[in-house]
C-alpha cells in the first residue's frame, strides 16, 4: 500500500501532492463505506492512545471515532495535564512509556513544538491534534476535504477567511495548505487582527492572489468559501475597540443575501455567535457536515499511518 | 425487526404497553445470553457516545457495558461541560456535532428538557440518562425489570415508594410507569415530603389505590415490594426536623421482621444509611440485582434502537 | 488450562513459585505474539473494569492496553472519587455494582486494605493496581519480568535498590517477590531512608544476603541490577539533609563508568532526575522496557483470572 511520506502528522506544510491525493481519495473512500453502513476492520488489533494535555472533547472523540470505525481500540487519556507530567515526568519520557502501550499517538498540547518533541521520542507515529499556537494539521485537511467536496474542486475558487486572522493557528495552517493551489484569498479582519505577513507572502510567492480588507459584505460577494472564526473579547486591548466591532464579523442570514448562491459556509466550531442560527438551514451552511469530515479525514491518516 | 415507537428515550410516559412488553422480553433473552457468557454481536461496528454533563459513573458504566457487551463500541465523555460548552457552545450544537461521530448519544444533563433539545437537533437516538429534576426512563425501565423478574409478576402487587418523594425524580417516573398495571401504592414519607400531587393524580385516574402515610413500619407488613430513597439534609428547611425523621426511614433486619417473607427491597444506589448493610444477605435484597439489571434493559434499547 | 491459585491479584506475597512460572511463562508468550503483530483474541466479549481513585495513567493504560491486546473491552473510570463515593457510597457498594457492568476490576485507592475489601465484596477477580502505602503487586511482577528477561535468569544475581527505601511500596513488594530466588541484595539509601527491618528480616530467613549502605557508587561496582527510585523532598524533617543528599542518588554515564557494563538500570517511573538522560541511551538502560513490559505481564494475569 502507498504510504505518507513521513510517519508523523506534524504541521500543514509537511503534505506532498501526492500526500494530499492520497488522504483525500482514502477519506472520501471511508466516507462512502460509513455513509452505507459498511463495517471496516483494517484496523483490528491496533491500538491507538489519544492524550491530551489539554481538554478538546471534540477533537478528541474525532480521533477515537476514526479509529473505532477502522475497528481499531483506543487508550483515551483526556486529562493528561493531572497525570505523570504532574509529578515532573517529561514529555519526552511520557511518550516513551505511553509507546510502550500503543501502536500510535495523538497529541494535544499547550506548548508550540510539543508534537515534534513527541515525535523524536518515539517510532511510532504521533499526530498533532494542536500543539498551542502552533499546528492544528488535521483540521486544515478535514477543511480542504470539506471545500473540495462542497465545491466539487479547489482549483479556482476565492476563499475568504474572516476573524482574528492574527492569532487563529486553524487559519494559518488552512492557507498554508490551500497555497498549494491556485486560488484566490480575501483575509477579512480588524486592522489590529491581520493576518501575519509571512503568511501573506508565502502565498503571494506561490503566485495566488490575496487581498486585505475589514469589509465582510465586501468580501462576501466574491467567495465561494467564507471561513468564519472568533474574535475574542480578550485579544483586544480596548474593550471599547472590541465591542465597536465584534457585530461587525457576524455572518447572518441577511448578510448572505448578498453572497452567491452557491456559496460554502464554514468554522471550525464551537461557535458562540460568529455565525447566527438562522443561517443552518442554507444549503451551503457546512460547518457541521465539515466537523463530521473530521473522521473519515482521520480514518485516512489512522490507515495510511497504521496500516 | 419489531421497533420501538419512537427512535429516542427521553420520558418514562413515552413507552406503550407494546414497547415495554419488547423491551422487558429483549433484556430477558440478554440476561439469559449474559448469564452463561455468550458473546453477542449485534451492534458490532456501531458507534455510541456517552454525554455526561454532570458525573454519574454509574449510569455512564451501565451504557457503555450495555454498548459493549452487545459488541459495539463507546466514545465516553465523562466531563462533558468541562469541554466545548465552556467556550459558550451550545446544546444544540454540541450534539449537531457528536452526531457525526456516533449511532446513537447518551445525555446526562443538569437542566430539565436538555434530551428534548438534543433529540431535537439530531435524527438519531438519544437516550436520556437523567436531565435534572426531569426524567431518568432507563432508571424506571430497569426497576420494572426488576419488580417483574423478582416478584414473578407485577400485576396485583402492593408497592411501597418511601423516602422523599416529592423530590425524587426517580420515584415519579418509576410510578408513572407502574401506573400501567393494575398495581396498589402505598407512599411512605414524611408529610413535607410527600410524592406530588399530579403523580398521586394520575394514577388515580388509572384506577390505581393510593395511600399515603409517613409510617413505614405499617407499609412494611403490607408490601410486596418496597422501594427506598434517600431523604437528604439539604431539603430541610429545619435540621432539628431532618434529624427527628431521618432515623424513621431507615431500613433494618429488624423492622423487616414484620413484612411478608417474600418482600422485595429495592434502591436506585447509591444508598448512604436508608437500608442498613444486615439487610444485604436476605433473598429479598435485590438492590445490587436491580442495578446489574441496568445492563440487560439497556442492552435491549440499545439493540432496539440502533439493529 | 492451568489457573492462579487465588481469583485475586492483592498482594506480592500471594504468589507460589507455580503462579510466579505460570505468569511470566504466558507473559512471555504474549511479548513474542505482540512483537509480531499477532492479533490475539482471548478475551474477546469480556469486559474489564478499571477504577481509579487517585490517577495513575501509566498503571491505567497498561491494564487497559493488555485487555484490548486480549480482545477484550473496558470500562474506565479514571476519576472514581469524583463519582458514587462522593455521594457517601461505601467501597463495599461501588464494587458490588461494578461487579454486575464488568467480568474483572482494577483497583487503585490511596487506602492500605482497599483491595482486600474489594476482593470481599465480589467474587469476580479484582486486580491491586495499589493501594496507599500498601502492595502494587502487578508492579512487581513486571520488575520480576525485566530482571529475568535482561540478565536471561534471576539466580545468582546482585540486585541493588536504591533511594527511599522506607516509604518506597515498589521496593518492598520487590525485594518480598525476589526473596523466592537465591540473589543478593543491596539496599541503598541514606541512614534516615533505610528499608524497614521486617523487609530485610523476610529476606535474610530466606538464607538471603542483605548488605546495606548509604554509598551508591560501592553499590555499583557489585550490581548486576540497579533500581532506582525517587528520594522525595517531603519526606526530610529538615530540607537542608535533602539539599545535602538527593544528588548522591543521582545514576548518569559518568557514576555508571564504574559498573559493570551487563548492568541491567531500572525505575519504576515516572523519574523526575534520579537518572540522567545521558544515560538512556546505554544498552542496559532498561526502564522504558521495564514499563513496556507491564502489558504482557498484566496480559497474562487477566488470560489466567477470566480465561
Amino acid at each position: 500500500m502507498t504510504k505518507l511520506s513521513k510517519k508523523d502528522v506534524l504541521r500543514a506544510d509537511q503534505f506532498t501532492p501526492g500526500d494530499i491525493h492520497l488522504i483525500l481519495e482514502r477519506a472520501a473512500t471511508y466516507e462512502a463505506a460509513l455513509a452505507v453502513g459498511k463495517e471496516l476492520d483494517e484496523l483490528r488489533g491496533k491500538v491507538l492512545a489519544t492524550l491530551f494535555f489539554e481538554p478538546s472533547t471534540r477533537t478528541r472523540l474525532s480521533f477515537e471515532a476514526a479509529m473505532l470505525r477502522l475497528g481499531g481500540c483506543v487508550l483515551s487519556v483526556s486529562e493528561a495535564k493531572s497525570t505523570s507530567a504532574s509529578k515532573g515526568e517529561s514529555l519526552h519520557d511520557t511518550i516513551k512509556t505511553v509507546e510502550g502501550y500503543a501502536d500510535a499517538i495523538v497529541l494535544r498540547h499547550p506548548e508550540v513544538g510539543a508534537a515534534e518533541v513527541a515525535a523524536r521520542a518515539t517510532a511510532k507515529p504521533v499526530l498533532n491534534a494542536g500543539d498551542g499556537a502552533g499546528e492544528h494539521p488535521t483540521q486544515s485537511l478535514l477543511d480542504l476535504y470539506t471545500i473540495r467536496k462542497e465545491q466539487g474542486c479547489v482549483d479556482g475558487l476565492t476563499i475568504s477567511l474572516v476573524g482574528d486572522l492574527k492569532h487563529g493557528r486553524t487559519v494559518h495552517s488552512l492557507a498554508t495548505l490551500l497555497s498549494q493551489y491556485p486560488v484566490s484569498f480575501l483575509f477579512v479582519s480588524p486592522p489590529a487582527l491581520r493576518m501575519p505577513r509571512e503568511v501573506v507572502e508565502r502565498a503571494q510567492a506561490k503566485g495566488i492572489s490575496v487581498r486585505e480588507t475589514d469589509d465582510l459584505g465586501l468580501a462576501l460577494v466574491q467567495s465561494d468559501v467564507v471561513y468564519m472564526t472568533r474574535i475574542q473579547r480578550e485579544r483586544f486591548a480596548d474593550p471599547v475597540e472590541y465591542d465597536r466591532l465584534k457585530d461587525a464579523y457576524v455572518l447572518t442570514r441577511a448578510t448572505l443575501g448578498k453572497a452567491k448562491p452557491s456559496i460554502t459556509v464554514m468554522h471550525p466550531l464551537p461557535r458562540v455567535n460568529e455565525i447566527s442560527t438562522d443561517v443552518d438551514d442554507l444549503p451551503g451552511a457546512a460547518y457541521f457536515r465539515q466537523s463530521a469530515n473530521g473522521v473519515p479525514v482521520r480514518m485516512a491518516l489512522l490507515a495510511l499511518l497504521l496500516d
